[in-house]
């Protein structure tokens, strides 16, 4: 039974990291689309959004699957409850990265300052992303911290691209509607930074039982 | 063991309605303290946002233990594991409300033209949310329907304000710093409406084992 257990989690592992990787990807490639402006490339994305999808709905099956099976208790349930609401967030996650391909689909937006700031977001929510499955499958309490902690520098890179888009706009460097979808492009990328932490805080949980809410 | 299960269901209903009232009125209050600028009511809103929270773990709990305790199958394990997932959207829209009291908080908005429509967005959804508990409750398909197909109206209204919060920018109705605001609060509504329909999409699969992602 416990044998069994541990090659049913051992898939789970290997599954979240593969959804993980799916995530992981998705954020870099939006900022590629961003910066070329590529409507091809923004139309892929949305598209892989559904492999995402699919994936969620397998591991969610797995999970449901071992918890009927082998009724865990304790750490072990909370191993497999963690599992399942994290991967709501990296479902979620694929939505964003979907949502700003969508913006890039139907508008060009060009290069202006705030893409420096906006690729700072990107690069540090994939790296989050990683960082947080990283620290799942390993049970790695530091390292989940590290990603929560890492949350508050993406919204001080939020506030900073908020900044920079009222000067682009200010000075004429970018229209008003292009500042208004640059606004909300940033504004998906803070929110994948805050899915990263709630998936880090589910590593938390797993770990420790200690949940923040609590 | 069956009277049991439906004894069990019975608590896990009347908790979900109790979320889900809670939410609405969060999703209310933070229109009244668009209007009046309320700065108090919007702390209350962000305190109220842990009530929400602590809910949702407690319906997550209860859930955990029909699932061990019960070990449903088929619809009956349908059914606790769509509450599963609808707990998270509800918890999501609690954050949504304080996310709008947090910006009420920190700035001074007034009552620009857009705010007819995003009163317009406010009572939408917190209608929608009202009716997806409604449909799971009473396992409703028709009504779980109703409110995916609400959306549309939502991101309608969506396009609308962003386009009224352009013209109010351009007239000098509002500062681009408010305007950004508003286009956020617009957002927040937005996605609310999105975590209704993915409630209400929890629903049909909990009814006919089919979900959209299928």
């Amino acid at each position: 039974m416990r044998e069994r257990f541990e090659q049913q989690m051992e898939i789970l592992h290997t599954e979240l990291i593969e959804l993980g990787a799916l995530c992981e990807q998705a954020i870099g490639r939006t900022y590629e689309v961003l910066l070329e402006g590529n409507q091809r490339a923004a139309e892929e994305i949305i598209k892989k959004d559904q492999v995402v999808d699919a994936k969620e709905r397998e591991i969610e099956d797995l999970c449901f699957r071992i918890i009927l099976q082998q009724q865990p208790v304790a750490r072990d349930l909370r191993q497999v409850s963690a599992a399942l609401k994290m991967i709501t967030d990296m479902e979620r996650i694929g939505d964003q990265a979907a949502d700003i391909a969508d913006i890039v689909k139907v508008t060009s937006l060009g290069v202006p300052d705030a893409s420096i700031r906006l690729k700072d977001m990107a690069k540090a929510t994939a790296s989050m992303v990683t960082k947080c499955i990283d620290a799942y499958v390993k049970q790695d309490l530091k390292l989940a911290r590290e990603v929560i902690d890492f949350d508050d520098i993406v919204d001080d890179l939020f506030d900073e691209v908020k900044d920079e888009i009222l000067q682009g706009m200010r000075k004429g460097i970018t229209t008003d509607v292009q500042s208004l979808d640059y606004l909300m492009i940033a504004k998906y990328y803070e929110r994948i930074g805050d899915h990263a932490t709630n998936i880090a805080e589910w590593v938390v949980y797993s770990i420790n039982g200690h949940h923040k809410g609590e």
